[in-house]
């Protein structure tokens, strides 16, 4: 009989020793953690077992465990923010859960009950809320990740697993407002393929990254722009969907883009939302809103035509990245900004928009209070 | 200052608890290990740090270490043998060092300096020898495993790592002599692509191809038998090296073909093992051996005209592994077996090859003593 995930079953051991919180400016993202952590392990004979929160502090594993060999991980990342009246809330935790299953399954990794893990979460947040930033800009990292722990080396499913949650206080991506980013588009290394993981949220789709991020790096740009094919599709940007914006010379309508998700995309919750709230807050007239492919060439074409007004990633940690250049074939194609700013219009807007949402100001179905 | 890795500073501490070795016949392929392990931890800062052989045992880290995020992982496969003289052998660790390396640097983990590991890996031979078992067919699978042990949910550099050597007494891959193997020929999942990591020994490309494989196997087939691009490439068989044999009915000249290194195949070490063999031992008038690419098409139809006449997998645990039957669109194609055998003749004849020399048979400059 195996068990479904049951977060009537919490267990909850407090720490003994309580951290010292760090002033918000001294947050780097995902440096420090919270007091306890989240640990639910799962076998293939008895299902999930007991939730437990409990102090955080280092796993102990069989050095044969899968996760070490043959990557059997993936994770999460969402935040818990704090309104101004002081109650915590989490930003669309259900797509983050959906996804995590979507992901789970791919690797023959446990599925289990998204809502039973948000509760639990729920659980961990309040019980760690004084780590929760009240300050605008502020918030909570959540990193719910599962792991499998079959000890041996032979290469197949994992009958034993661990999910674990931990949290990271983490201040604005950006500390001074907005800082546009340079690009290089990519097409020697290829981040996603058909038939691939590439739209799951992966460990095996990170470490590969690097070595390019570090080459781009190495000639003066912050990010990867991943090319796929040789049509030189743009897919993301670093570990970031990306959107662009056209405006047509000719009838001077707009059209917001970002790429389809075929299975090389990763299903972004805040490309969703961006989606979303475009389709529903941009007007119509002025406006196409559109999943579709599009190439370099495109891009540099409507540089060259005064037609490109805005490019920016889109993700949980920075919410939206402005983007001033992308570097292709020797030349650079220059992102128009607003006038001394660090931005187009469009995603001081969006960002605008999210940020009401995720702190409560504005009252959604997206922003869930934990209570 | 960053320290080279350096075997003379070797630490030992033995085990106070050893373990019952089992009898040979209960010997499952990486499921149980011997008293010792090897680490070896690495930080940017002072680069390899003191190599430690201490008694096989969990390892502890932070939850938010980036193997578990981000699969900053790798490892090799290579077995040792113990010989007539009960002299300890293993065969080419050279190349597997060298792919170690590669991979490493791959994903921006340390390189180190092969002929070192190779001393240390025979320093815990020696003190675990016991644990090689000696009868034919047995050997001590060993595998060096590289992670990043960077704490801190940032995507970039690791600034820590650990190499491990653990190992695992092992038998015979086929208990009973050869048994040959049905494969599917997968289209819908690819394994590797250009651009990407196939050719290395990297965590991130295992866990995607189990799904795959489960689908697999629940019509009968127990690998898949991995195809590429439009043209449907063979490339390779579950983990491991895929050969073919044809034969041309006008001329009766066969020819041994595998896939060609060109970024998305594995650097096997008995692939080029093979390939070696073949080159130096098969009649030149009689043979073609080729690294070539090979469609799914061209068996298919080499099949029907009778010129398909041997294929097998090749890998460090089994070998060579022959193969009977690959589906193919709803259709078997029928690989011939020597009758009333479960292999063809080249693979009996390479399996023989290789292990003279594995065992000290046959002397030869990839057989190294352990002194």
């Amino acid at each position: 009989m195996s068990s479904a995930l049951d977060s009537s079953k919490l267990k909850i051991t407090k720490t003994t020793a309580p951290k010292t919180k760090l002033p918000n400016d001294q947050l780097v993202f995902g440096q420090s953690f919270t007091d306890h952590m989240l640990t639910i392990e799962w076998t293939a004979e008895s299902g999930w077992g007991t939730p437990e929160i409990k102090p955080y502090g280092n796993l102990s594993l069989d050095p044969s465990s899968c996760v070490f060999h043959y990557a059997f991980e993936l994770f999460e990342g969402l935040k818990a923010y704090k309104d101004s009246k002081g109650k915590i809330r989490m930003f669309r935790p259900d797509m983050n859960m959906k996804r995590m299953n979507k992901s789970a399954a791919r690797i023959c990794l446990p599925t289990f009950d998204s809502e039973e893990l948000i509760k639990l979460i729920g659980e961990l947040l309040k019980i760690d809320g004084a780590f929760i930033p009240q300050e605008r800009g502020y918030s909570l990292y959540i990193r719910p990740t599962m792991i499998g722990t079959t000890a041996g080396l032979g290469v197949g499913t994992p009958d034993r697993a661990l999910l674990f949650v931990i949290c990271s206080p983490v201040g604005p991506y950006y500390k001074t407002g907005f800082k546009a980013v340079r690009l290089e588009a990519t097409d020697y290394a290829t981040r996603a393929w058909p038939g691939g993981v590439g739209d799951k949220k992966l460990g095996a789709n990170y470490a590969p990254c690097i070595k390019p991020q570090l080459e781009a790096a190495s000639r003066g740009y912050q990010q990867n722009l991943w090319l796929f094919g040789p049509e030189k599709n743009v897919t993301e940007v670093g570990t970031m969907n990306f959107f662009v914006v056209f405006q047509d010379k000719a009838t001077g309508k707009k059209e917001l883009v970002t790429a389809p998700l075929d299975g090389t995309i990763l299903e972004g919750v805040t490309r969703d939302s961006i989606l979303s709230l475009a389709r529903e807050r941009l007007d119509p007239s002025e406006w196409d809103v559109n999943e579709r492919y599009c190439t370099i060439t495109e891009i540099a074409s409507k540089a060259e035509s005064g037609e490109l007004v805005e490019a920016f990633g889109a993700g949980t940690a920075a919410v939206v990245s402005p983007i001033k250049e992308i570097g292709y074939n020797g030349t650079a194609i220059n992102v128009p900004l607003l006038p001394g700013e660090q931005s187009g219009p469009l995603t001081k807007q969006i960002a605008d928009w999210i940020a009401e949402l995720q702190y409560g100001v504005v009252e959604s179905e997206w922003s869930r209070v934990v209570n």
